[in-house]
């Protein structure tokens, strides 16, 4: 199934906040409950946002009001990915076309990140088995199967891959706190396609690579850098500094919709700060900033109204336990930067980039 | 106040489960209550278990029932810091002496935690002064205050004084996934003490680290083997990666008590696993093996017995709600291994060991 798709006027999502608990399709129709789910993670991983920022336009061109105020919302609804601003543009593009060619535009995204992950699915598994031997032991990091990228994934498709090839050794799921992308949407993706795992802190990885028990990394990017500095979930760095002193391969795997060679190196990146809330909360994400979420068409309420069911319900998981004593505070960029230097290679739908033989991206 | 002391014939102690929800003091008479208090964490930190071992002896010496057992329980409870086994050993070396002697010499141990704790917070604050410059801004792991050392502390005894000295930048709180030491309990004493903090995901500390958001890395040891090598809370070694690529000093505080020279290196001590329950709940502590956990004396009650409420309550801070989804399994090293290479320095209440200067332990 699609994670994410266009269905008879709407943008429907699978609410990654509700899981592994529930499986929860979100039937959008207005750009803001769209911005909103962008905004709580209800949808998340770089691919998909392409695809979200493409399928908003779509809305907001179908209907009445400010398409180019919906155009700025959505580009600017999370800042480090660069799939949700560029897919953003791309389908604004075609606004001068009309509406049906802006929805055409924004499918063919869809249709392209799913392409994609078939193509770097297959190159991906035949670098691991290159780089780390037989049945490798991967660890992977957040989310990056096909919650993140509609449907296979980017370095969970190339797991899986290996897996259909019954070359796969094990894979370690880092939790990947605070929102615990790992714990809860790649155990689930992973459990539901039938490939053993093992969920660890995110703080045992560079451990678990000291101790011999992983042969290889494998993980996403939400931006790659012209220099090949990568921007991808909090820990990514932790990790690769890990498997640099492991002497293990790093790899990356995104489509070249993550590639931004007008960004030249990771400090020039804005890494978006989430608060202190998800942080002292356990399990818990932010409420949307608007609770217009509904699963159902809402024919005649074009502007979207409260549903206060789900919108109560799309919290997350769970309740509202602070981890910290009253007034905690916490620092939470929600990405990191990984030196190109620290990359093995970075594998994408149409290339292997070996960082590691001096390839630049 | 102390953490953990000896009080009318009985062992009383804060029970670091329920932190920071609620402040409660545990009233052991019983060797297996206590047995059970240090395996589900209720007392943790290498010198409070010490302390606590050493406490525990004297409980059996001083009751009826087969003591050499009881011994055997308390000094295999938990196999990672050295400090447990220790305070058995030399509490039990007493018990020819009789019960007071016992006693007297678990006194004495915890006696010596508190004047290192002192000692180690005036060395840790000079050095730290000398390595980091003025007002250095400090990232610390896990919990190393009063509640794992009895009073004042080690690491974050360091931390308090150089606030005392008002020579303090800021506090960086790593949250210490699984259990959150860092986000309930260090943040909890901070916040008692004053000293503004924040607290950071466990995968954050060496991006923050690169972005130069840190000064020096100052944290404790559960053992510190005779090579260096500082066995210490999992997540220690991913920090000292993080510092050395930053370029910043990764120290160690702990007494004389938790260095081990008849341990050569880190790849010789048993790295307890706490299963993969701690993982996949959130912020649940294991309930305890036994439940015989009371606040008051139980006059009458040599054995103990069910006190169901507080059993109950003794499972922590929040209910039992997994992160991952069914069939999920979980890899759950309690500890890590910090090569001795990647360790600046050393403090203990005696000396400071320059390992970057080649001095050895």
């Amino acid at each position: 199934m699609r994670t994410i798709d266009w269905v008879d006027g709407a943008v429907e999502l699978i609410d990654q906040t509700a899981l592994p608990g529930r499986l929860t399709v979100l039937r959008l129709t207005a750009v803001e409950d769209l911005v909103g789910a962008i905004q709580r993670l209800a949808v998340r991983g770089a691919p998909a946002l392409g695809v979200a920022g493409a399928l908003g336009v779509a809305l907001a061109a179908h209907q009445p009001g400010d398409v180019a105020a919906a155009v700025r919302r959505l580009e600017t609804a999370r800042p480090t990915a660069v799939n949700l601003a560029r897919g953003v543009r791309r389908a604004a593009a075609r606004l001068p076309e009309g509406a049906d060619a802006v929805l055409a535009e924004a499918l063919a995204i869809r249709d392209e990140e799913i392409a994609a992950s078939a193509a770097m699915a297959r190159l991906g598994a035949d670098l691991l088995a290159e780089l780390c031997g037989a049945r490798p032991r991967l660890l992977t990091h957040c989310n990056t199967g096909a919650l993140a990228a509609v449907v296979g994934g980017t370095a969970l498709g190339v797991v899986l891959e290996l897996h259909r090839r019954d070359a796969l050794g094990a894979v370690l799921a880092s939790e990947t706190r605070p929102l615990l992308q790992g714990a809860r949407l790649t155990a689930w993706e992973l459990g539901r396609a039938g490939v053993p795992y093992r969920v660890a802190v995110d703080g045992a990885g560079p451990f678990l690579m000291a101790r011999g028990e992983v042969d290889g990394v494998v993980l996403g990017a939400d931006r790659i850098c012209a220099n090949g500095d990568v921007i991808n979930k909090i820990g990514t760095y932790a990790h690769a500094l890990g498997a640099r002193r492991a002497g293990i391969p790093f790899v990356v795997v995104a489509p070249e919709s993550t590639v931004d060679l007008d960004t030249a190196g990771g400090d020039q990146v804005e890494i978006e700060d989430r608060g202190a809330d998800e942080v002292l909360s356990y399990g818990r994400t932010p409420r949307p900033p608007e609770g217009r979420v509904s699963r159902q068409p809402e024919a005649g309420r074009p502007g979207g109204s409260e549903t206060g069911t789900e919108a109560g319900r799309a919290g997350g998981p769970g309740g509202d336990r602070p981890a910290g004593p009253d007034g905690a505070d916490a620092v939470n960029p929600a990405f990191d930067v990984t030196p190109y230097e620290l990359v093995t290679a970075i594998v994408t739908e149409r290339r292997v980039i070996r960082l590691d033989r001096g390839e630049r991206v």
